[in-house]
């Protein structure tokens, strides 16, 4: 082993400067897992920091030729374990191509390297009057190559669509070292197949993303906001259904259960009533005019629907502050205890049904589950809460973690609406696709890495 | 050949009911093509008319067992022979699978089979209060599958996108008649790789599309348009890049020059001065106050930008009268003789400067080249008018639509925006892949159809 590891970091370091090649076992350890609960990590040979398309070549030819795993990595704020490090592994960080190679305004791209922030691009483009609508909770801090390899998704998408949606065109490293171009800058196109979606959230099990062509829009008008309480959680579902039924495009819609706001009322001082089962907020940015009336209207759904304490902001600041709560919903619920979030979509009209289930499963497992979520698009994240020294507690919290992903499944949903398969999910994966699907998907893997090196164990079980 | 024409004959009456067969060579022919003008197609010895994907599985066992290739069809009017029959295979017609499954409207989704009209779908989920934003121009006769099969455009794309971006999910009859199904239900999802958008778009070389889930949305409004002439297509040019800087969003923004203008004229009385060189057309369907806004920019930007006779329709019918000529030149434009259309997209920007060469390129062939297309997306179709029957008319005008192609591809387009590349573009499409791209996708078609049954020839050169 450390004979083989000896030959790996000599050839990394025949074509990489010295810097780029970090082997200090102390900076190694930094680089060893994402932000995933209970998701196992290894410990890397080497971390290549890569600074260039040529670099990524370089430590994919090498790796092939020796047969060594490489695990690709951003900045790891990923929630499935996805960019987890592999004993005796190489793992390549692309937190250093933080390039943005080109802002196009008038034909509204951008083409960045894959460590930008997606804060640092939204900065950039801003200047431009434009806009990059995705917006994972990480987005100050993830990188846009990861945001890409897990297709994230955030508040926005239930008006603008998930990462997937902006992605033109990819430079990718294929596991042989040669460099594949994927998609197109144009508005349209057809040509060929879509590897540029095939790509797009394959987790770096297909290829490593060394450039990405992003869609901008015009920037959005101030957002207007609505928060209001429900006595139940069935008036919240029913809340969101109606505003769904009534065609209204909010620019955000978000549920928090009993449990969430009650720990962010404590975490915040927020002084709210603690009698309400459920919380929901939108917001509308669309023109002021149709935002006044989108948000009354949706307001009005909110009061019909047995909605309490509905408060509409007067302004940006007042509609953060009704938004806060949301915001710090995962740092609210840190100070409880372990989380283990999961992360199901559910169609719409089985929100409610899904929330009481998933409460079910709460006193059947004698834990707290906490749950908040994108309502609009029905993606839910139930965080289950446990004493992570308590070995029963943690078998019960993942009994109600699957469970979680069963009922959703049950429901016509699936098991990931943005956080990835990681290695936290494989098993699910194959339930959710089935032995066909399943098949394919191994298929696939194989066509595009067939000595097994590309982030190996993660999506699908090696 | 006639031996194995029975066999597979016999081998497939062994499972399909009697009428599915279709042997007459009589009805053979009409089975032969689609609209496209110089595609080669042979004549099957076969045309299974599928009900079920029982029927489509048989097929394709029948197929993979006897080396028969297998060109699926839907309603023939594709425009770059995709769903051109082969000599000797079984043409595989799904439109008699053409049921609506199911309209959930509360979660806004359809379930269809493919050889729903796209006509069909929207009236009913117009009853809904529901949309099918998707509109090609072949939409009152053209196949959802089909739609799926080419990834389809129209002139709604600038606002809503195309048919891929409202396709969830995918029930697709693989090479060996296994059934694999792709996608899900939900809003969101990101459960493994994409392969759906494998699929859209494949032209049935990678699998036979069965049942397809929908995306809706809520109806727009009545839109609003306005129509202005140019006396340069510089000016036109000019005007669409106004408007896309100025953030506005046009529900569409069509194209037409002179040629096309001169020829609808005539074609539909239409008394329009013609000493205009370019005419640009856009409509808005947001909120009616909204709509007049953005419809009172665009008039502005078309008189800024050089325009004139720029008229504002008071309603439905008027704009559908200043749609007429745009909605018509398909037609006006066979009165000038044969046309080869072709379907670049290049950068918003370029499209005043791509338009000349196309000019250019005209007077180079010594031949009428008609210019329509989406110019909001900077998706062009460039007719290249010509005598059939005059060899050297054909070899220029060959000569032409390759030209088109070539400063598509040198401006930073793309071969095709929206009608896909059947057996028209093979060439063209591994021109624009290079060498990497053209080996994955030939890597793609294999690992999907090892045998080279399923519609050998589209797409890639057999």
């Amino acid at each position: 082993m450390a004979e083989t590891s000896d030959d790996l970091i000599t050839a990394l370091r025949a074509e990489l400067p010295g810097e780029a090649v970090v082997t200090d076992p102390d900076r190694l350890t930094s680089y060893q897992h994402d932000m995933a609960t209970f998701c196992p990590y290894g410990t890397p040979a080497a971390v290549v920091l890569a600074r260039s398309t040529e670099h990524v070549q370089h430590v994919l030819r090498v790796a092939s030729r020796l047969g060594v795993p490489v695990v690709p990595q951003g900045s790891r704020t990923g929630l499935s374990g996805g960019a987890n490090a592999i004993d005796g592994c190489v793992v390549l960080s692309l937190e250093k191509m933080a390039a943005i190679r080109e802002i196009d305004a008038p034909n509204r791209i951008a083409v960045v390297e894959p460590g930008v922030l997606n804060s640092t691009l939204s900065a950039a483009v801003a200047e431009h009057g434009l806009f990059y609508p995705p917006d994972p909770s990480s987005w100050e801090i993830s990188t846009l190559g990861g945001n890409v390899a897990t297709n994230a998704g955030g508040l926005c998408c239930v008006k603008y669509g998930v990462t997937a949606d902006f992605v033109r065109g990819l430079e990718v490293v294929l596991a042989d070292g040669e460099v594949l171009r994927t998609g197109r800058r144009t508005a349209k196109g057809v040509a060929g197949y879509d590897l540029t979606r095939l790509f797009v959230g394959s987790e770096g099990t297909l290829g490593v993303v060394t450039e990405v062509t992003l869609a901008l829009r015009p920037t959005g008008r101030e957002p207007r906001t609505v928060a209001g309480l429900f006595p139940t959680v069935a008036q919240a579902g029913d809340a969101v259904a109606r505003v769904v039924a009534a065609g209204l495009v909010p620019s955000l819609l978000e549920f928090m259960d009993q449990t969430s706001l009650r720990a962010c009322n404590d975490h915040l001082n927020m002084g709210m009533p603690d009698n309400a089962a459920a919380m929901l907020i939108a917001q509308s940015d669309a023109d002021p005019d149709r935002a006044v009336a989108d948000i009354g209207a949706i307001s009005a759904i909110f009061t019909e629907a047995g909605g309490f304490d509905v408060v509409e902001a007067d302004d940006l600041a007042e509609g953060e502050l009704l938004l806060a709560a949301r915001r710090n919903s995962h740092y609210a619920l840190e100070a409880l205890g372990t989380g283990l979030t999961d992360d199901v979509c559910v169609p719409l009209t089985r929100l409610a049904d899904y929330i009481h289930r998933v409460e079910k499963v709460a006193a059947e497992a004698d834990l707290t589950i906490a749950t908040v979520g994108h309502a609009g698009d029905g993606n839910l994240h139930p965080s289950v809460i446990f004493d992570e020294s308590d070995a029963d507690q943690v078998r019960r919290a993942n009994w109600a973690f699957d469970e979680i992903m069963r009922i959703g499944l049950e429901m016509g949903g699936t098991v990931t609406g943005e956080h990835g398969i990681g290695v936290l999910k494989r098993d699910w994966l194959a339930r959710e696709l089935g032995p066909v699907g399943e098949r394919v998907h191994r298929d696939l893997k194989r066509l595009f890495d067939p000595a097994g090196i590309l982030n190996p164990g993660k999506v699908l079980s090696a």
